[in-house]
């Protein structure tokens, strides 16, 4: 696509943008596991959570790329109840805390997204929904917002949008959309969808890329709130009468409570299979804003810089003739020989080593991990929290050793442990340390000791970051040994 | 070499055991650095001190392979000034301790044997040496004796008997020694020596595996001190003079200084080189006792016992089809999927991943590390000590945690730091302190404070090992900033 084109839907934008925004709303998906970025993505911290691109999240770039576009009160991050804590603290002081909204089980996208059709289309009947998944690459921000500008006249006209993006390689991890030729308008980038095509094989795909009428389904959609809730009526009858039936509960304070009862009884079930493969109402907007699901190891080569040798490489490494490899290292040292085509992924507990051609089976391995009883591989190592991170250093039996670093002006949940003590000892900055009755200051160097059963509170109440070295001694040292009198997180009592 | 062989073997050392027994002298070499095993070696903490077939270094698996057969008194384990503390820990009840004898720097091994040469002539005319490599392994103990036996009455003869080990495969790695065909006198399997062969090519080494008298030179040796000594003067003229020039001082109070002056001015050579190859009074003994020189990783699989698939799996690791691979943590969890003939080494501070066709290059590997300012990997992570052992588990800017285990008993000397305070968490046992005046217990879950510039005195009085976390903190933190007031493991101020 030529850069013509690309100013031409530029124009699209500035036309359609003032007078749309406020009935442009942004549904993130944002239910996501981590299997296919282990070890450094977890169960409990999907690929959305990580930085892998900078000092911001996926999700927070996803967020990031819509301002200006989307108003902060018109997001709606749609994720389960064990992952909400981590995207309200990735969104805090971006978006308002109501936007996040939690299912009680994620049932894949069908669902998610008639929740959020239905709540919105509650609150403004012309709604406008552009579904983004949340842990998406997307290299070319202005081409993407040119592309959704010039998809709205198409959604606001009742269609549902699908981008489909052009192909750069035989890939064979992607969804196809089979274009019609014709443009369905004025926009020759618009066109009518023949049908959708399953992952490929590799022969297939060498054969699509020379088609220009095969496009990758990115996943992002753009349609009105009252179209997608219309063609489910028509084709998941069953999903929409759930939701309709709860309608007037949505945006209500029994609105948990209704999607609890509601959320046993609803299928599991795909937006593409439930309703974009039936629907007579769906077209494409042909698009190239650099855009990757990222959804294995392998997806790093397409959307980060490579060497001479064709290897991307992360962090802490001595590599002698590597080719076409990724190595990753989270700190120790990786140090390689002769590595062809290969994923190499260090982290603080567990290393990752598989041929590129196999990556797919990485999530295999984490079920593996799952059977022989290793779920503590499953968990983050590191563990990123709202006043901070810690680090687990070492764990044996009866202790554990955490490297814990709060955030100035970062304060602990007044809290109690029943079978641990702790130890802490001050490495860097200042620490105002409440422990039973009393209140005193720790300095650099110098430590204190939190015996059980005793509240006692950490905070940070200096202008540098607080680290602290935390020596826990017990028999029983888990995360959930930890009763909270007073959060200014808002946490509840078991995170 | 069939068990009847063995059988003949067994009665020549019946028969001359016990009579020579206090001739027989055992010269072990440990002096080499740690390369090519690393990162599980390092350059302090080369291969003969690890524990990789069990629970005894292999050091200390040389030694005990002679138990009954070389006197304690008789052992002469020449070594270099660095690990010389090794060596006498390792030891430490099972020889005396004036058997470690210290060059001051390693010159190869021809001035490491007239060394021990000189020294065992001066004390013992008759004396026989052989000279053993102290990190090889041999599997077949008996036949290894046995082996050994039946060269003492050619060594007596005036012989240098030099151990060949018939292939089993077509190895590029080792040096050959190539035999004629007829014995030498009535044991068949002693040979005279035709040449020696420099590491073949793939292609010779598969047409020496089908000639038998292509052996495997084994760096093994047996001559009469007096007999190596006169072969050094006709081959190796100065060494022999340099030696013979300080033969008054060995063994007496001057020999260390003498041997600093001395080791400035002689070239490194080797013995095959300087002596072997160049003597007629060379023979060759036909061994099997299952030897390796276990000189690189891939060697693990011709000692150590292979799955399936032809892998040696050892430590924590899940992996899915791998084949032909050698797999080994050190505690954290190696996933690996699909890995071919690949060497994947994990250890606390450093990965190595390596095809095992290019283990060669883990030494080249360790110089790139040495030539960009990465010398922390070259030093051990897990450090042994005589009281026991410690691991640093993280290092960062004012601050270095240890984990330290103190054996039953064990007291680390009383010492000072000048530019770190410590503090010590007791995680199992108990510990007794001295700081300053005072002495006290801690007990487990307890904690105690060590400022900078206070004495102090860390010990084990109980029966379990002890466990303390240590956290220091200061500017300078290294291991040198130490200053040792009493010490009962005899250890010199700086270590």
């Amino acid at each position: 696509m030529s850069v013509s084109k690309r100013a031409g839907r530029m124009t699209v934008r500035k036309k359609t943008a003032a007078g749309k925004g406020r009935h442009l709303h942004a549904v993130i998906m944002a239910g996501g596991k981590g299997t296919r970025f282990w070890p450094l993505s977890r169960e409990t911290f999907p690929k959305q959570f990580l930085k892998i691109f900078g000092d911001k999240t996926l999700l927070q770039n996803t967020i990031e790329r819509l301002e200006g576009k989307v108003p902060p009160g018109n997001f709606i991050i749609i994720t389960t109840q064990n992952q909400a804590e981590l995207v309200r603290w990735q969104t805090k002081g971006v978006l308002p805390p109501e936007c996040v909204v939690t299912e009680p089980e994620g049932r894949n996208t069908a669902p998610a997204i008639a929740l959020a059709a239905f709540k919105k289309r509650k609150a403004d009947r012309s709604a406008l929904l552009l579904v983004l998944p949340s842990d998406h690459y997307i290299r070319d921000n202005a081409a993407f917002s040119a592309a959704v500008d010039a998809a709205i006249p198409m959604a606001e006209a009742g269609y549902l949008v699908t981008f489909g993006i052009v192909p750069t390689r035989p890939e064979t991890g992607y969804g196809y959309i089979k274009s019609g030729k014709a443009p369905l308008g004025k926009n020759k980038d618009v066109l009518r969808v023949e049908r959708f095509v399953e992952k490929p094989d590799a022969k297939k795909a060498r054969a699509f890329l020379n088609d220009s009428s095969y496009l990758w389904n990115s996943g992002i959609f753009l349609f009105k709130a009252q179209a997608i809730i219309a063609e489910m009526k028509r084709h998941m009858p069953a999903l929409h009468s759930a939701f309709a039936g709860i309608e007037r509960q949505l945006g209500a304070p029994g609105e948990q409570k209704a999607l609890e009862g509601l959320y046993g009884r609803i299928e599991p079930d795909s937006i593409d299979y439930g309703v974009l493969e039936k629907s007579k109402r769906v077209c494409v907007m042909r698009s190239d804003f650099g855009w990757s699901d990222i959804g294995s190891w392998n997806a790093l080569e397409d959307v980060m810089e490579t060497d001479a040798g064709g290897n991307v490489v992360l962090g802490n490494s001595v590599n002698i003739e590597p080719e076409s490899s990724i190595i990753f290292s989270s700190g120790r040292l990786l140090a390689t020989i002769g590595l062809k085509a290969m994923v190499v992924v260090d982290t603080p507990d567990a290393t990752l080593i598989c041929p590129k051609d196999r990556v797919q089976e990485v999530k295999k391995l984490v079920g593996k991990l799952k059977q022989t009883g290793r779920e503590e591989y499953l968990l983050p190592r590191v563990e990123e929290r709202p006043w901070g991170h810690f680090c687990v250093l070492d764990k044996g039996p009866g202790y554990q050793i955490k490297h814990i670093c709060l955030k100035p002006k970062a304060r602990l949940s007044l809290q109690m442990h029943n079978h641990r003590s702790e130890h802490w000892i001050v490495v860097s900055g200042t620490a105002r340390v409440q422990r039973g009755d009393e209140t005193f200051y720790v300095n650099k160097n110098e430590s204190t000791y939190i015996p059980s059963t005793v509240k006692h509170r950490l905070e940070n109440p200096g202008m540098i970051p607080l680290k602290i070295i935390e020596i826990q001694s017990g028999e029983h040292l888990v995360e959930d040994d930890i009763i909270r009198f007073d959060d200014i997180y808002g946490r509840s009592a078991d995170r």
